[in-house]
């Protein structure tokens, strides 16, 4: 047979990062222990941006890590520009890992005229040259159907849950939903800490007083309790700052806010901090900087989770494995 | 300059049906005021689908509605064979109408290695050549993303509620979600009642008694109130006829259940009759035989909406002006 | 260089089965000496199929064998989400393996207004995520073309011939197809069988009496000898089984009937029993329950040429060698 | 409503022609009372094509004719860059005309690792931006299935027959295959020739002498008969020469060769002309300069046919309806 | 003939803007004679962008302009998601009008593993759903191949070289060109000033001290003449503002400066007050606040050539004709 | 694990020709140390290309090499059949090897209608299956972007300058552009050559007799000095032979004229030679066949680059690394 036979069959792995969080990426790259692949990013003088990576990436299986923090849309061009680089750099596989998706809460059109705008990034990473996307706790499961390939969905819940049951007396703990939207994820915490209560806080109208305006109340039994609120992120922390105080009134002992996402945006460490929450727990998907941090607040490390999922893609091993055949 | 020039600028509309509900595309028909595109269909010995148009569909807008009624798979190869056989005819364009967009509830995995078959559907009614779709009533809003173009999302409620005003005493209503996932679509029902309380059912462990068996309860207050029970379709029954129950034993002075889908299968018609409704309420997205009717059941038109919103696609016009700016 | 680099190279090849035809996956599976891919598959209630995959098969070469039997569309369907599941999944390759295509016969417009449903088949799995395609003894060559990557065409005419040498004394056979289309066939048959006679039946008018109504006939000379009558697939067994008769009625001394795929739609098991043929040899590319079979009905195993093809689709090796060039 | 409307709804056609058969391009325009599109395109130094469209096609529906004549991959590049052209500078629709359509014979894969050239044809209008191919007697009707959309295929054949009806005594006349593959077109011919009787020329072996060499033999009635030959194409004559001469052997009164397309490669003219055919018909489908025209050819004008059809493509009518329903 | 057929023919033009210069936007609407579509857009607390339309656009020409000014990566996101809220609401035509296109200085990849990020921006629009793009001189003509469809590309130079003509006694002028690479518009803007002599600022090494630093020399005669230094673009103006100096230290009697896009990055301002400039020529395809303006810059007015050119790509008329035959 | 796991991960790789080149592919095959891919071509009487490979290409990464050379419109296609052969086949990845990619220098519209040619070319490689194109000396660095994948570009100045210092007294040499838009590549090589003097030939107007015909001149110093006059090719040497003379009046003591693609079309090799140059430098990216050779020129072998680029992208490494970073 003619042509050039080799046999070594060698798979390479490497990891990029925008700039966006990379003490995230420096801690992924230290867990799968590797170098992050040598890049040079900066900004021209008008803003476009300039990347380029200083190794060759031929053949190898890359991820590009980058956290859809503020400039939200600065930092996704980037990493579009990224995955463009290794494209034509000839990267044999490019899957994009987004901690936080931007735009995921943008994943219908409410009203005539909008964009679907979570669809719209899928796309654009499709085009620019992604094969695969890796997310943590997307604000809706349906995103997964926006790309057109493979989604590895991580969970977080198992690092948070972990963390809660040390902090709470199992038998007196409640879970509750800051939003009759929300309920699925808090059945699932109450599932996870043992078959705990759940409770919700719903804006209704008083049945007897129809015509009165819409307040919060919690529906189920809080009273007493140490309650966890639980969300998939916290953004300016409006609704769950109320919850926990709504709560707080029902009669609850103390109240833990937990969410993946720690977006933050103002005025959210203000509210965070004066709402009476005994602790607020986060991971770190998003860049929190020291300046922003408060005495309340837990940032736990997502970076072992994101370094199993990527070893398991690279070793064509099991990401579903990780959460025991639900994810 | 050269050319032929041809100042007419004449658009035709037509309207072609699959064999799964013709009196809905008769109706819808009728509305528009014309003939159904003449149309052959049927089954070679092995099952495999022939059909064809009897008249040129150069140059028109198309619309091919099909109701993905059982047997599911055969109704959605039959639409998908039409939209190629309109495609490859020269149709201008072509719009998928599927009052019940089949697979919806298949809009994510649940778990690792399953498909996302309501993503799958949209694209191969993309890839046949659809440019459009116009449903009713979508299991989740995100399936609008999942198909790449626009897509026509018709709102059943104002028909369903219309009809429920002439039915109860507003001032005595409650409105009821059967499962706690389904709560924002009882919210819009109560707040289209005039502001009639809100309730649901919800699988809960007793707080006191955490190591019992799941239960039902109704959460809210539904006590000596003509409740009425709300979901986007009902297929075999089992959470509406509980729910119903539930909420009769919680001392409802009687229940309604409306829903924009009777898919009905086996055994919803035994378990409707028997759960205590007074009565049922769905529209005729999908085809409910004379013989599967029953004394309490109550088939509203889809066909003036549809009709309605094909002229406006035709004209150019605005299906969100249909719904007040809510599609 | 940064990064990791693993270098063992491993691939895996996987099996998965629809259950149209699981006798016929277990035969592969067995040749290949491998389990089948543990596969979850049912059908809701309202006819919606749901299926899922057991085991990983991340970077898997990835074969999903469905037989195009009746119920021909849900079978059809369900293959299809087996593929939008595995791409999914992140399977390294996707193979579909369909030894009866289904939709084949419609293979152009025959008509204006017609679709092209074996091409809208092809794309469909194109869409679903489909690398490639296996099939056997495709109705018409061109269909390679409609698939937009590799087909791999396998011949099941060497099993079949094989057989028949073992059946009739080569210097007595003559090979007749069954009409004026199939004629190609026939030739190489008759190659195939040491350079037999070659006849067919022709539909035809009378020379000397061209008002007369049609009438079939046998071009070429059967007298005395043993027939075959061959074509690629036997549906009704209309045209076959009136072949058989015409050809005896011509002084055949007897016939024996071969095809690849036994369709056998009714009435086909009925005439295939009283018209007069000694003998019906088919493939069971499509399941042939016991209770379908009838004495003169020989059923040949297909299972050794595809795992032979998938063997050598998974080892890089060549599928043309096993035909001698002649695939 | 905010925005300019305007309300002329100007439709406009536009012809424009490659060079390699201008004759007929400029037929066709004057049958549609046209001027062709002003059009510059030379070849440079190298061999490059140069080409242009002196006028504004913007919002046109654009018809590119081309013959697919020698040389023909210099005729088809020029056809992919005026597409090309006529995308960039925004025509509304462009239909490519390919009377006599490239590379069709080369439609399957009659060997492993060969190309589907004709396929492949499809798919290079169809990235140039071809939204339409028109053409006339593809070599095998599955060729409309190679291209994503619409194909207009037309029928020469009731231009042939009606003129050979003028030639001939219908109630002598005997139609002829030259070849077992392509008998189906010699059956619809005999048909149009009010049931005229059917044969065809059978390379076969003789049934008592297998081992003796192939022979061409006559299989059907010929004798005393004015004899139509028939065949989509005569590209070096080689077959259809072959048959003429043993049609004559086998007692024909006299011989017509008729074939859609002329290609006439060489030797074609010189075999044409001493095979003994009292006359050979075909259309200009493509360009026979008049120096290879010989006493006994007739070149039928393909231009009405091909006028007519534009027409109903631009009036969004029926081509369909050119052919009775045939097409 | 079965459907409706309505003759109006109706075509609607909407024009769209983004946020990042709605001054030009609403001088272009003005000299089309429409309001521009009603359009809310803000972002939410953590950046990501919301945008919608307040009337329907169903079936019209839309055309959405947006500068790409800085914050660039944020204005061509919101460009994007209008392009795809467009698309979802059935606009039937969608054009991007970018009178500067971001990202068109990194054309080409200068070494290894860089994007291509003009292509990329091509590319993300078209995925988008734009069917067409906008341009104003493009920083290199091949952009228009980067984009798969038709690109109007317009020029400045008129509008630049006719307010030039009435600032310059053109028997005394020159046209230079402040770096090598761009001397092929200055030949055309020498061209169109009837002739004048041409020279450019090139970096050089001293023929004779080979290794001495490089310094910039004028090349070509403009002592004593008025002299016109031309670019596509000013960004820093670094480039430009040495070659005003070099060109004066050269004895040019004084100097004017033109370019089609201020982008003016800082510290382009005060290199521009402080070069020697007498007057610094721009056009507004990008926003120059009145803060940023000073006594020697006159800014043009784009808005009457992209109305132009907006209306005859509406009314299926000729861009290339706004340009006699150049664009 | 149920599946079949082989652990050899054997890579193939396989070079194959088209006929426009052979003696060049016979020299990267040399240079990688193997056997040219068997390949059958040739052309049907008609001028339709037909080949075929003759052995198994299943999973190999796949080379095809084809100069695209005069006819280029057949070599283009005979190329584009190849890769569809190829991916059919089953070929793993394909890279087309143009060292000289057709129709470069159309890459841009220069006025309205007309193609962009090398963007047609690169999507229809595009399209029959290549992943990725190489090339040598592309005529602009932006066709790079044209290509919707990988582009491994070659750069042969290393060659050539290496040639050049063993040809000229380096202290004593000037580089040349013979145009005032190819400035850049001689500039570089002027680095190239040790900081070389750089001059460029410019069509003026004389600044004091503006109404004066055109006329080429010398920018910059070129007396007494050895010249080489650098371009990407050479087609018809009408500009580079000019060029020569103008050098020569100018005082230069020789000339070398130095270019990448030696296109060579009439009258090239007559201007050649009677143009006063020294010695004229090419590779052999395109054939010069013996007797198209005069004593003046020298060409130089380009396989051993595209050996090394081959094995470089086979092996995973870098083609970057050929060239210090500058590719």
């Amino acid at each position: 047979m003619t042509g050039i036979v080799s046999t070594d069959g060698e798979k390479r792995l490497v990891l990029a990062s925008g700039r966006a969080h990379t003490e995230l990426a420096a801690d992924v790259a230290k867990h799968l222990g590797i170098e992050l692949l040598p890049t040079t990013a900066y900004e021209f003088a008008n803003g476009e941006i300039y990347t380029r990576f200083g190794e060759s990436v031929r053949g190898a299986d890359a991820f590009v890590l980058q956290a859809h923090a503020s400039p939200i849309n600065q930092w996704i061009m980037e990493q579009l520009l990224m995955v463009d680089a290794l494209k034509r750099a000839s990267a044999k596989t490019i899957t994009v890992v987004a901690p936080f998706f931007g735009y995921a809460r943008q994943d219908k059109k409410h009203r005539g005229r909008e964009p679907i705008s979570a669809r719209l990034m899928a796309d654009l990473f499709k085009t620019a040259g992604a094969d695969r996307i890796m997310s943590v706790d997307l604000h809706s499961a349906q995103i997964q159907g926006f790309f057109d390939g493979p989604v590895d969905h991580l969970w977080a819940m198992p690092i948070l849950t972990e963390y809660v049951r040390t902090r709470v007396d199992l038998s007196q703990v409640a879970v509750v939903s800051p939003d009759a939207g929300r309920i699925r994820v808090a059945e699932q915490w109450a599932a996870k800490l043992g078959g705990a209560p759940l409770a919700f806080v719903h804006k209704t109208r008083d049945i007897r007083r129809p015509n009165q305006a819409v307040a919060n109340r919690v529906v189920g039994d809080v009273e007493g309790r140490s309650v966890v609120i639980t969300d998939d992120l916290i953004d300016t922390a409006g609704t769950i700052s109320g919850a926990v105080r709504v709560v707080l009134e029902a009669g609850a002992k103390d109240v833990i806010v937990a969410a993946t996402h720690g977006v933050l945006s103002d005025p959210a460490i203000e509210r965070l901090q004066q709402c009476g929450a005994r602790e607020v727990i986060v991971t770190d998907t998003l860049p929190i900087p020291e300046e922003r941090r408060f005495p309340q607040l837990t940032v736990l490390s997502i970076a072992p989770l994101i370094a199993r999922a990527i070893r398991e893609v690279f070793d064509d091993g099991s990401v579903t494995s990780l959460f025991d055949g639900n994810a």
